[in-house]
């Protein structure tokens, strides 16, 4: 098999560690008024809102709005649900701030420094342009450029996503990989041509993860981490 | 006066030194066809259709069109008006690629590390995505993301080019600073709001250059090379 000359990255629970990075931030702001919180519940409730709130883009009931707003629209949501109104605009809209400073797994900064040596690598997240840039920053990811939803104004799976990704790359699908720790993910890069790299994630939602805990199909390329990936594609 | 938080950058002259990387691969694939040629004034002509060509996107005569596009079509141009027909399509592709194998000036990539150290930074091109992600890769251009046409969808100075970098990393205006060696990109820039830095490169187009010698406006900052901009910008 030729290598592909693009991977393009999935990157909350991929390669940042989103679960514990907001739990954190979470624990933090409400320590600083007092309360107390379940933290890691309440990461879990602000990311249940995610799928929601994007469909109503991907429907196209609302026009196409930055990850950045309906994280904090989908914060604003889970404090009023709980009952919480400690927090001042100003307060929340830092808060809603920390996806961009989630800490990477640990295989993902050699990892990405490998496949970077040879092959054109991107994200090709949901989160904005701005977003994935400052999270890069944070995290150390050394990416040749930052594709995703804010290139095509939607948000994955919607099959346009992953074609203005190769677009945007002047690649025809097949020379462009997707790398996800996300079987659905990679089903909707697979429907539009692009080819496929699983890497397992299994402790994404914690202790109890049972979701995209092995490969739901035969991936190209199904690794543990991303310097088995580098391994496979880098000579 | 505040730092700026992201810097913006033209690279065409600014950072990368077309004129002798044009040069140098019109003349190889010349001796390749055992033909002579000037190849400094090619490159100029190729580079004299560069303006013109993307005038028909920014007055909508025509849709956007990738620059890579444009170079190749002002490529063939070029070759016919000098009654050149050696080159087959595919070469004649090959050829246009030359523009994501320059060179950067030599204070560029230390420039830019300091610069990324504590600023975001990205290409505000009239280059696509894909040549500024090609060419990066080439020249050591260590992007935090890549802006520019096509994020807007237009061509510098459009308003909206501007407008739409800063949109895309969720800055104001006066949080950004364009830097470029001309002096009516950064004119474009500063009509929509943001700060403008002056690079001078007076030997872009050589030793006989008259254009863009001196700042025309005083511009926020006048620097001699990237480090000075570092060194103003950087604590």
């Amino acid at each position: 098999m030729r290598p592909p000359e693009a991977l393009i990255f999935d990157v909350f629970g991929t390669l940042v560690d989103w679960r514990g990075g907001i739990a954190r931030a979470v624990a933090t702001a409400f320590a600083t008024k007092g309360l107390g919180v379940d933290a890691e519940g309440f990461a879990d409730a602000w990311r249940a809102e995610y799928q929601p709130a994007m469909e109503g883009v991907r429907t196209g009931a609302r026009g196409y709005v930055p990850l950045d707003e309906l994280h904090r629209e989908n914060l604003v949501r889970v404090l009023s649900i709980r009952g919480v109104d400690a927090f001042r605009p100003a307060e929340i809209t830092q808060l809603a701030r920390a996806w961009e400073r989630l800490d990477p797994w640990p295989d993902v900064r050699p990892g990405l420094k490998a496949l970077k040596s040879q092959l054109i690598i991107a994200p090709c997240s949901n989160g904005s342009i701005a977003l994935m840039t400052r999270l890069a920053r944070h995290a150390g990811l050394v990416w040749d450029c930052v594709l995703g939803a804010d290139i095509a104004h939607d948000y994955k799976p919607t099959p346009a996503v992953y074609r203005a990704a190769c677009d945007a790359l002047r690649l025809p699908p097949s020379a462009v990989m997707m790398v996800a720790a996300h079987n659905d993910d990679l089903a909707a890069a697979r429907a539009v041509g692009l080819r496929t790299g699983f890497v397992a994630r299994p402790y994404e939602y914690g202790s109890g993860q049972r979701s995209d805990l092995a490969p739901a199909a035969e991936w190209d390329i199904v690794v543990d981490d991303l310097p088995e990936l580098a391994g496979r594609l880098v000579s």
